[in-house]
């Protein structure tokens, strides 16, 4: 591995090494000398303060140097080109470049004319990919249903606009899981499923729970709310909003996941989001030690 | 000690022993590795480079990872709840959060509800406290003058809505200060003296310093001048500045304290502030010593 | 040594000092605990991602502590002096203080100010100096070319308002070049050459390029090209642009710099920028080398 772009094309014992490795980092914690020397640097075109302080972490506890690129005043603004502050990193010796943007594919644009020796790592472009996020739900599932080949999954939100949602359905994909059930407004369903291997669609929620082992849900946005005709959050708790009730249908020992911020009220009821099922908090305990393994896997060769 | 929250119940044993391990910090430095693998984060909802300074290399001197949350671009502003950050930062394996609050009583709310084995550390709170302020303040005072039992301070400036003046007062009656005066237009005394333990309060200050030992001069807000019928920042200096024909009223060999940024010609007159008796850039080296030794104190099982 | 503030006044056998070391820090890497336990604050009143982030890798590799004070939120925002503010950071012992400002003579003033112990380093100046800039250009000739008593040097672009035209020319006057030639549209020359020692002006691109064995092209912002009645980028271009032609007329190995971001099209083509000629990267990967061994040599003692 090279960089970390996408989960479309990685195979299950690719996914298995690097989930392996970063449970090993959570319960056995992990050498702080291990990136000592490295530098990882985090260009973020969109603000997101919990995932790049998640890969701040990462990176600082393997020991690696950590420089925040704040890109609002950098010399984009003055006109530079993405590819010229990408060779001017580079030329500071940069080991790994973690970059989130809004467009899609600009990681994999970045990759494309990186220098050998530079480790890209998409930290969420646009609508299209988010790897460690789905690496993370991976690994939180396993710790409760090791067996994929059983495992029932409901993805339920803006699965259209979503790179979580594709993300997630490709490690599941990968590591085997048996059914990958997405739901949303028609809306916010894709209009083809290529991005979502092994996966069905469909549009009623009460359904699409039914004895699902984990339920992902998707924070919504609510200027998207009204393209769904369902213009108000309340509409849309009632209609794809996880409560208690939701939740019963599914399987007995359900996990529930999202990838947060929640919205409390409107994709997920409190009494679901702060209940026993509710997996979000591991998520994010899952993040930092899945982005360790990450830079670790992409800035070290092999024992 | 759990948290860091206020001085209000802090104990003069408590106390000395912060202090001494301040002091020994500056004497003697710091281990370099007291915090090693330890995480702290700032979170300051207030702009205050200073103070975030100060508890930054606070934390790095002792080994600790420090991670700046910003929060003007933070998922707050996308409406997560307080709380929900909390927990989300705990989940990342937060050692200890040092935060900053215009309203009083957050770093309280999130002490309530943080998990065991996070400190929450308040770098100031509304008009409530500011404890490593008041712990800094009587280090300082410490410094030059060991002997509480004998100590006069007169603490001038807007009192009602200062948490410096609040954690100084309590500091330094836990340590035994014979005589606190506050001293502030009335409209900038506070209505009850229940937070200020030990004290007295007037409206003239050149009564209020006389044989003071030390004097505490506080920020003042210009916007606030007109409630105390003072509009002008010269007729605050007139009335309530310290220059040196009132420091002369003082002891002889009076400490002059202030916890900056220093408004020159209106709470303080330039020749105190850069005068013999000033104390002010002592209180900064002390500050970092004193965020030291609260670290070491809440991050460390006592040997 | 105790700051670097310009390098109108540097001897040849210091420039050639530190050349040599950020050499070997090149070539041979840096101890890591060279600074350990030393702090470098980066003071930066305009913004420049690029030029701090250099630094701040510069003083991590060494193994200081490195924090970021920005200023755009800072006490000075609330009327504090720059006095107020270095000597602030100086009690929380600071070691140097990276300082950029838009008024010429800034970090002068403060190193007239700083006590004992604190090395104040120009980050760049106004129009006045730009010091790391002109030693990386320096060393970054040398790697090609380390007979400076034979080197024609061409500076092309906004002279009188370059801090770096500025440095180039006194570091390549201090190491011995032979022919400093400095060219500009005449609103862009200076009114006297006071500043750049050993240096001819001129108008004409075309002859002050001839049989040149550098050329420095400088970024040309857009707002002053009215000034020289050159309104248009492509009117700039045509006169002052440097394209494949031009360069022909140099000397055949000549070497292009610029001290990026660089404009593509209008002072530079990309034909240029991105050719075998140009050392624009090894400018930036030099530029790291350099700060390390200015930090290096203000902060250490010569063994």
């Amino acid at each position: 591995m090279r960089h970390l772009l996408t989960l479309e094309h990685l195979d299950r014992a690719t996914i298995t090494r690097l989930l392996d490795r970063a449970e090993r980092f959570r319960n056995e914690g992990a050498p702080r000398d291990l990136l000592a020397g490295r530098t990882v640097l985090t260009l973020f075109f969109e603000h997101s303060t919990r995932t790049r302080t998640s890969f701040v972490l990462a990176a600082k506890r393997l020991g690696a140097d950590n420089v925040n690129f704040d890109l609002s005043h950098s010399s984009t603004s003055k006109g530079e080109s993405l590819l010229d502050t990408l060779h001017t990193l580079e030329a500071m010796h940069l080991d790994a470049l973690v970059v989130r943007h809004n467009e899609n594919g600009m990681p994999q644009y970045l990759a494309d004319h990186a220098n050998t020796g530079v480790a890209i790592v998409n930290a969420g472009d646009g609508t299209h990919a988010h790897p460690t996020q789905g690496l993370l739900d991976a690994l939180t599932i396993r710790q409760r249903r090791p067996d994929f080949g059983n495992l029932r999954v409901t993805i339920c939100g803006d699965i259209r606009h979503s790179r979580v949602a594709r993300s997630d359905a490709q490690a599941l994909h990968a590591l085997g899981a048996r059914d990958i059930r997405l739901c949303a407004p028609r809306a916010m369903l894709p209009d083809a499923l290529d991005d979502f291997p092994g996966c069905t669609a469909s549009e009623d929620f009460d359904a699409a729970i039914e004895n699902a082992d984990v339920v992902v849900m998707l924070r919504i946005q609510k200027e998207r709310m009204a393209d769904a005709q369902l213009p108000d959050a309340s509409d849309y708790h009632a209609r794809y909003g996880l409560d208690a009730r939701r939740l019963a249908l599914a399987a007995e020992d359900c996990q529930v996941l999202h990838p947060g911020p929640i919205n409390r009220g409107v994709e997920i009821a409190p009494e679901v989001a702060d209940g026993p099922q509710s997996r979000i908090l591991d998520q994010v305990a899952n993040g930092v030690a899945v982005r360790m393994a990450v830079l670790a896997e992409l800035l070290t060769t092999p024992a």
